[in-house]
């Protein structure tokens, strides 16, 4: 696949997110209006897609048509935008700005951005259990798949390690263990989501995009906290320097850049070596992993 | 059903809740342990269960067995604990006291609270998924019923509502439609479980059971308005004349007590009629109704 073929299926995808999200997010005519129109304000800022571009992308390699994964591919995005919300708020990260704009609970205020947050979770949930195209059994291994990726034992349970672990000297391991739940576990899902639309996976092919989807996350981490180190505020949307101020264990902080840097690079290696059985049905993942890594915001 | 049958019931029913709530949550030995200790904290201290009581009663004017209920009566049980904690903190009702303990946040700290709402909302579709003994299509609409009943046009949407409406003047058809979202959802769901865990319905059967529901979730909000004003605080186990103190707005206070009452004993004797049809079958629903209107707590 060319860069070309790459970015038309980018722009499809996210075309199709932004269309989906818009179309399951209830109006700011319909009451209670001032919590729809924070959900709304929160999940259609122009986020970087990420995990439903990874549903995409796994549905391809899995032959999956692009429709059956639209609320699938949503339903991710609906459970990270809440957990941003929440993560902010006052008692947790107590951010000011993300993507650019005033926090949920800065825009609008704590409870309502509270609220947002919990609906927005529920909504991820409804999506799914309605979603057309699919069969009931399909969706109900996707509300499997993606409840056990963000609960206690997935994505809260590491926003909770993390949180426990402010202050305290931490090694490699422990950091790795906070950063595949916190933000591994959800990347996984999304990838999960691409093998759930299909009813007959070979196991080996889904473990290996498992596997991808494993190493990709935390490359992602990784190079989320260099990000935090070298980026600006400008550009990375959120206030930079953040981690450093908030006493929070990074990579960059554990390991040293240099050493961080290359573990994002072995670990996208390991997640491109993952997809060879699949030849170039995989080749809008390889992209997804590729444009993780070489980000800048 | 003679009053000893009930309180077999209720003590079966009861005890099926207990044990399954138990079995659910992650024990503290597992990591993140406090988290997993405030879910705990929170969902185990000794609540009244009338949600999986209405959900075990549901199902036996519907002729389904105790245990295809075990979980879907503890999903709804989780969502309405998740949305006590988040309902009491600081940026929301402010409140210390819950069941006769202190609220989750001031057990533990406002972010492991925020967090384990989070995560009990997230495994009460967990368990709905992936309850034993229900079809995988029993099992979507379930998760399609408790997730637009919580969200923001069910009871998120109802707490939002309230939050907006704090301070302003209401009238009785306002009020209604706070209480129609913010505690008459779930209390509709709970109901709803015993009819989902059937395949075939009769419709008119369903809708009975659901007027029932409807009548029977706006009583327990007024009788719950009631005790705000007549109860004590050792007694209900939450700070009496909390509604109050926040000048929020109560039934009592729209319409006066007397006319409260009188509309809690009218909605009850509606949601009786709709029984009718069922025969003994609904006597456990019956029972539950009238427990509900004659508590002292």
């Amino acid at each position: 696949m060319t860069q070309n073929n790459f970015d038309a299926f980018r722009t499809r995808c996210l075309a199709r997110t932004e269309s989906t999200l818009d179309e399951i997010l209830p109006p700011v005519s319909v009451q209670p209006s001032r919590l729809h129109e924070a959900m709304r304000y929160t999940v259609l800022a122009s986020g970087k897609r990420i995990r439903p571009l990874l549903a995409y992308a796994a549905g391809e390699a899995m032959g999956v048509e692009n429709d059956a994964l639209d609320r699938p591919a949503a339903s991710v995005e609906l459970i990270h935008a809440y957990s941003l919300i929440h993560d902010d708020l006052p008692a947790m990260d107590d951010d000011d700005l993300r993507r650019g704009r005033p926090t949920c609970h800065r825009a609008f205020d704590e409870a309502t951005a509270i609220l947002a947050g919990d609906a927005l979770q529920t909504l991820a949930f409804q999506i799914l259990a309605e979603a057309p195209g699919l069969r009931a059994e399909s969706r109900i291994r996707m509300v499997e798949t993606l409840s056990r990726a963000s609960g206690s034992r997935g994505m809260v349970g590491g926003q909770a390690m993390d949180l426990e672990a402010e202050g305290t000297p931490l090694d490699v391991a422990m950091l790795e263990n906070i950063h595949i739940h916190k933000t591994g576990a959800l990347i996984r899902a999304s990838v999960q989501m691409g093998i759930r639309a299909r009813g007959d996976v070979v196991p080996d092919h889904a473990e290996r995009l498992d596997h991808f989807a494993k190493c990709l996350g935390l490359a992602f981490q990784i190079k989320d906290d260099i990000l935090d180190v070298e980026g600006d505020t400008s550009e990375i949307g959120k206030t930079a320097g953040r981690d450093l101020e908030l006493n929070k264990a990074t990579y960059p902080a554990i390991v040293g850049l240099t050493e961080a840097k290359e573990m994002a690079k072995r670990l996208t290696d390991e997640a491109h070596a993952a997809l060879e059985v699949f030849g170039g049905a995989a080749d809008p993942l390889r992209w997804v992993a590729n444009a993780l890594l070489e980000r800048k915001h």
